[in-house]
């Protein structure tokens, strides 16, 4: 073989932004996905799975990077000359996929899908460049149900994977009504002031991070970050600028109240009436499936970062507080939005197709249910694990895993060569509730011994306390070998061996 | 918006040999991993996840085209200049993550994974650029009984998904023992013969193709295909290339045959025997537990193309025959296989590791269960369709669907703009069993009309055969606005509902 050819040594790493899920994180985020996932299917949304490779021009870039050209994105050339992208978002492959096979979708297109994006980014702590997405979209509806049904759907999801109801919020705004505000003010319309509307976007979504003074300089020249970084402002004056807090400003739990204040801001600009007329659509569809403020409710802080918006955007907020290690409240924030997008497929076609869409971060999720002690997963049992000791009679340990695993019961016997100590020991490690030894004088009795390790660690534990103990439960026990599936079934059923 | 100053229309097409899967393969594919992974489990695997990208030194390069360098892998450079490459499969990312975290796992540690991989390889029918895994493997045992263990547990999950015994096999050999049979016949060993070794192995991986007088010359001085390209040889005389001949066809379904066969042609050499003797003493294990050759048989033909390998190999192969489109028999092959490969993990860690594992080819086995009528995956069911004839009603409709969802049916509203002709065949396209319908007459009269669209299509099929009619169950009923949620339930309980 080839293998010592090569006496380069490669260093083990994992490159920086990237993570391996281990058993627990595996077997929890499954079970999150699921429950989402059939949330999803019963607003009548069907799963569909894109390739994580796109041509790049097909994806476009609507990163909040997007004006740092080659940012964000892993792209590289195939054989053909022609780059590949790894997707950044499941909505962009969306759009694809639509304009692609247009006349064979029925139309609405409402569906989901579930995968990892990848994002070129300078990773930080809870920022990876590799994360997992759980979107729903509906292309090809105008209307403002489609937006109102991904709102209730989030607000149904959330509840599902056990957030509970008061503990998260869905927040509402519309994108026309900013544009409006900002007509009203004289910023230009169309293309003119594109690239302007777009800066001011920008500085109301960084509003969690700065609070409104920082904001309010983005708008205007320009703000110095720590670091002595300048980031030129939206160069609005100091009266621009303070409509356009205002109207951030206008959030509250009245849905009602949110409309007039936002009715009034947008003075007589249409495309500011229409935003705020869909708006006030939405809460009456919510009103009418009994979706309060509690659950959804409109903001006009909510902006969302990305390029593509063109009217409802959402973004869903858990409220609730965990200490960390330090005893430090932290927040868990946004874990997922979305918002309508009606130019993105129409980009392909020509055409317009109006679509609308909602993502869960799924990491993000699953960190916040494990600190609620939630999210645990679909419990998977350790094995049973057969120790053989007698190297001579491997086939025999081997078959007591066969009858073991032939009864349902999850079971391995140990691998290695160590001896009963190690073999105890590796055990111990999988969280195995029992051990199954047969050791040379046992196999001439034609018994088998049974180790109950949960009582065991137990009994080592509470070592002083001897009511633990009972006389029907010994933590060790022999039987005839040919009992060997009943008597584990019997230990495994014990009270103390529930997880 | 920057919306509007892009005037680029992008082609919405999809790389070469990359796809999408729809909702009836996604829903078959989800169903056939978990089946996959339940026996897995059972078997005492974890499962882990580790991330689409990794650096490409840490991967190496052992797929069979290694020695066309930078082919068979999508890499591209990172910010700060390492190359990072796209996994092309599951089993080098497992090794660099054992490396990486050697003291915190159990050993031997048994893990499971299942993912996307992906290959910059020329793509063509059937052969993708990215494909799913399913992989099982055992690290840090160099015990047989790790190897034999993964031979019976793919073949219970061959099983576990609905392929019939008989219909598969999984065929196991030796890497050792073509060592043997080439120490034999005046190959060098170690370093020195090893590209000679490696070109023998290809030649051997491809006796399907080409047959023996196609291999022959592959051993020989070489082979010009049909394309004229020309494949240099290993550059074996006719007599050494008759005796690797005669050890590829040993091929028997008596296991123990196969043994004394290969004991003879590897002579007095070393590593040939240490070979017979491991392929031995899987066929004691196996015969422990009752798994015969009409499961898993002994063949010297399988070699497998990765270069990694270094004992044990094996391949699982569907052997049943299904007609195409043309009423042309083909045979699905190869869905997985694997071996030993105990230098993995140990070219980080310097150390000797040994390792063995499998890998289920998801895709290919889904295409052959679906070619055999299995594979159908959990039945999602198709939505009931609330149609909103009346556009000033549309919260009432969609209170409609929320009270039939929250009595658990799967149901929707149509959010295009169109009537009621056109929102008839939305819900004919969307498979919906059952369409509710208020217009504004119903409406008035506090009703709700049920289309029973299943019974209708078969009515419209069967116009002649009045038979299929029933009083008490028409292919449309009105009922009480109050009623919706019952009659519903009423009417996808009908006989002809079941899918």
């Amino acid at each position: 073989m080839a293998k010592k050819t090569k006496q380069f040594r490669p260093k083990a790493r994992l490159p920086k932004g990237l993570r391996d899920l281990r058993a627990e994180d595996v077997a929890a985020r499954r079970e999150m996905l699921a429950t989402i996932m059939a949330v999803y299917e019963s607003y009548g949304f069907d799963p569909l799975e894109t390739s994580a490779l796109e041509y790049a021009d097909a994806l476009g870039k609507f990163l909040p990077d997007a004006d740092r050209p080659n940012e964000g994105v892993f792209s590289f050339q195939d054989d053909d000359d022609q780059w590949l992208s790894l997707r950044y978002d499941l909505t962009a492959p969306l759009a694809r996929m639509v304009a692609e096979n247009y006349e064979a979708l029925p139309k609405p297109y409402r569906r989901y899908q579930t995968g990892q994006v990848w994002r070129n980014e300078k990773p930080g702590p809870g920022r990876f460049r590799e994360f997992t997405q759980c979107d729903a979209d509906t292309v090809g509806s105008p209307e403002m149900a489609a937006d109102a049904e991904l709102c209730a759907m989030v607000s149904d999801a959330l509840e599902a994977v056990g957030i509970a109801r008061g503990d998260y919020v869905v927040r509402v705004n519309n994108r026309k009504i900013l544009d409006g505000v900002l007509e009203t003010i004289g910023v230009a319309a169309g293309d003119d002031g594109a690239t302007q509307r777009l800066t001011v976007l920008r500085a109301i979504d960084k509003l969690d991070r700065l609070g409104p003074d920082g904001v309010k300089l983005l708008l205007g020249a320009g703000r110095k970050d720590e670091s002595g970084d300048y980031t030129k402002g939206a160069g609005l004056s100091d009266d621009q600028a303070d409509t356009v807090l205002a109207f951030v400003g206008a959030g509250s739990d009245n849905r009602g109240k949110v409309v007039s204040t936002l009715r009034e801001l947008v003075g007589g600009s249409e495309v500011g009436l229409a935003g705020v007329a869909e708006l006030e659509e939405i809460g009456t569809l919510l009103d009418a499936i009994g979706y309060g403020a509690d659950r959804i409710a409109f903001d006009p802080a909510v902006v969302r970062g990305l390029g593509y918006y063109t009217g409802p955007v959402f973004e869903a907020e858990l409220t609730f507080e965990v200490l960390d290690d330090n005893d430090q409240p932290i927040r868990f924030g946004s874990i997922g939005g979305g918002g309508r997008y009606d130019d993105l497929v129409s980009r392909f076609k020509g055409t317009p197709i109006p679509a609308t869409g909602v993502s869960i971060g799924v990491d993000r999720l699953l960190s916040a249910l494990q600190a609620i002690g939630r999210g645990k997963g679909r419990v998977l049992m350790p094995p049973v694990v057969v120790l053989p000791l007698d190297k001579e009679r491997k086939a025999d340990y081997q078959r007591m895993v066969w009858q073991l695993r032939a009864a349902g019961i999850r079971a391995e016997m140990y691998l290695g060569g160590a001896g009963m100590k190690s073999q105890l020991k590796y055990a111990d490690r999988r969280g195995a509730p029992i051990a199954v030894i047969q050791g040379s004088d046992e196999f001439e009795k034609g018994e088998i011994t049974l180790k109950d390790l949960v009582l065991g660690s137990k009994l080592s534990e509470e070592i002083e306390d001897n009511t633990t103990w009972r006389e029907d439960q010994p933590a060790q026990l022999s039987v005839p070998d040919g009992n060997l599936v009943q008597a584990v079934k019997d230990m495994l059923a014990r009270p103390h061996m529930k997880v």
